[in-house]
């Protein structure tokens, strides 16, 4: 029986992976869950699943949610909260499908307490990767990543040695803005921006599929995932989304890994590894897809990712202030702030303005955080 | 230094194996050489990589050849000669690049010796699966096939328990006839016929590939290679033939190798695997490529990988069977004796006509593979 500590179990990755474990009630079981204000969602989840600890986002929130937790379940909230529900409970593995920079403590609290890690969070190694995958080594924990592009890479990669290998490439569908030119980008709405081709997401990373922001992310995440250099990651155009990544070795045969968009692979293999257990998912048939479509990365099309890479490779606080300033610029679009092309113009300009330095803990990574936080609301 | 004794030197998969050893002249050695009548081709070879063995194809071949071998390279010949060129050197892996079921004994007494088999000999797996696998997994031999579908499968299951299978697809081209009808068949030429869209490959192998024989032997082989029912094997059609092979786990993951359609690839992986290195071969660039097609298999218009099906899972000495009347029935054809769907009308008049038996060793499949060849020069 494998103990769970979810953290996010209201989102997207969150009820996805209570999908798994509801699918598989013999194999997984949930020690603790977080959300954010969710609380009527978070309470049906509590009732089932009967978790130890319930985090919520704010002390009111935790107060709201408390009389309805089944008995045997205690409440915490805020960031420490979300610390207790990922390192203080038995769980073996902890999945870290919470958005944005606040997974960062929770994450590494998990490691130090030698739990696996199920890493949905995206943040935790693009601000920083040279702390959480040194501690993660230290401690001999297993980082395990969900991103379907990263568990595609873990898939191919397993049992091959590394210095086989010459690259990965990385998919990307285009997001929903694939087909338009830089010029219809001019004004599109944020209903347009938020239907994704694909994959069925938040809106906060459909935004990042259609600025390639979210690629972006992931390349760096999988420079520190993979040990690999920026050189060796490719992004590659493939609108079905079939593919999920790939790695090439030095000897010129390609593995990748595929299958339809649907997230509770991914999920469940980070639960599951080395093994594989059936999934609630449709299969993938090629002959009734009859084609899959690829083109060539277009940097001056997508400059958002050009921008990551560019951050990447420059490494110490760069990264972490790309991540921060595109969460605001995101959020500025969705509330009807900026446009839609504003997003990478807040980008640029944080970016040039931007004095890069070290980040040896999580304190100078905040202050990057910070720093690019309020000046992206302000450009 | 790997050494490596090269059954059938100088066919299309014995020349790019050389390719390879000259790529790597500090990595691989090569022990024996046979060839059936090619002397010219085989002295060249002879003196290039000066092995201790030369085998050809009979006495008189062999007298040809021996004045011209350099000091140290001794000459045998016959089925004899072949099987000293696989099991008396001190190679410690034989390439069976050789065709037709005279690979079998040579093979058998290569695992005998503890050596690793690189396996590109369909024959060997097909008529006598039960008893090579059983004596390579009891001298703790390793099978490790060298034909682009079966490497492929085999680069795709490294490390992956065989319990996590759900099943396996072998793409198929289609053949140099994949775009005509059947009724567009009737009458086409030995030259038609000759010319793979994809791979260049010697003519026994392109005609199979054409009637779809080549697959439905490849289907045989990957039920012993792999262990798996036939129920678990499939066949798409695949024109590009960039996809190689994959797997499908329990999940409904995919896993699948990719490349450019060139054998050096898979001969290459044989003789280092795990490890792997630079190969002289072209890169795959799917952006170049643009779009991948696939399309279900059609039994009724391809009925020999159909029989071949049926055969695998009669088994005993119906696959021996299938292979000898397809033997005959192709060489009938690229001689102008018969037109080119009478190869599967031949295969079926002598299937029809085959009580199927036990074959527990080499003589009583010779014995099946001989009432088969007499049956399929007559129909």
């Amino acid at each position: 029986m494998k103990k769970i500590a979810l953290l996010g179990s209201t989102g997207s990755i969150g009820t996805q992976t209570l999908d798994i474990v509801r699918h598989h009630p013999e194999r997984f079981t949930i020690t603790a869950l977080t959300a954010g204000s969710n609380t009527e969602l978070v309470v049906a989840q509590a009732k089932e699943f009967k978790p130890s600890i319930v985090s919520m986002a704010t002390k009111d929130l935790a107060d709201r949610v408390s009389p309805h937790l089944p008995a045997g379940t205690r409440v915490v909230y805020g960031d420490e909260g979300l610390i207790e529900a990922a390192s203080e409970t038995d769980a073996d593995t902890v999945v870290t499908a919470i958005m944005g920079s606040r997974g960062l403590p929770a994450t590494l609290a998990a490691i130090e307490e030698g739990k696996a890690i199920g890493l949905a969070n995206k943040e935790t190694l693009v601000t920083a990767g040279h702390i959480v995958m040194a501690r993660a080594q230290e401690k001999n924990v297993p980082i395990i990543p969900i991103d379907s592009e990263h568990s595609a890479i873990y898939q191919c990669l397993n049992g091959e040695p590394m210095r086989g290998v010459r690259g990965i490439t990385l998919t990307a569908s285009g997001g929903s803005f694939r087909d338009r030119t830089r010029g219809e980008l001019e004004g599109v709405t944020v209903a347009e921006a938020l239907s994704h081709p694909n994959w069925s997401m938040g809106a906060k990373i459909t935004i990042d599929s259609a600025t390639m922001v979210n690629k972006g992310l992931e390349v760096i995440e999988a420079h520190w995932l993979f040990d690999l250099a920026y050189d060796q990651i490719n992004v590659l155009i493939h609108p079905e989304s079939i593919i999920h990544s790939y790695v090439e070795f030095v000897d010129h045969s390609i593995v990748a890994q595929l299958g339809m968009p649907d997230m509770r692979v991914p999920i469940q293999y980070a639960l599951t590894y080395p093994e594989r257990h059936t999934t609630p998912t449709e299969r993938l048939d090629l002959a009734a897809i009859g084609k899959l479509h690829f083109r060539e990365m277009d940097f001056e099309r997508y400059p958002c990712l050009r921008m990551a890479f560019d951050c990447g490779r420059l490494g110490r606080s760069a990264p972490a202030v790309y991540n921060a300033a595109n969460e605001i610029a995101v959020d500025r679009f969705l509330r009807g702030e900026i446009a839609f092309l504003d997003i990478e113009r807040v980008l640029e300009t944080v970016l040039e303005r931007h004095e890069v330095s070290e980040v040896n803990d999580l304190e100078s990574i905040a202050e990057a955080d910070n720093w690019a936080r309020r000046l992206a609301a302000s450009v």
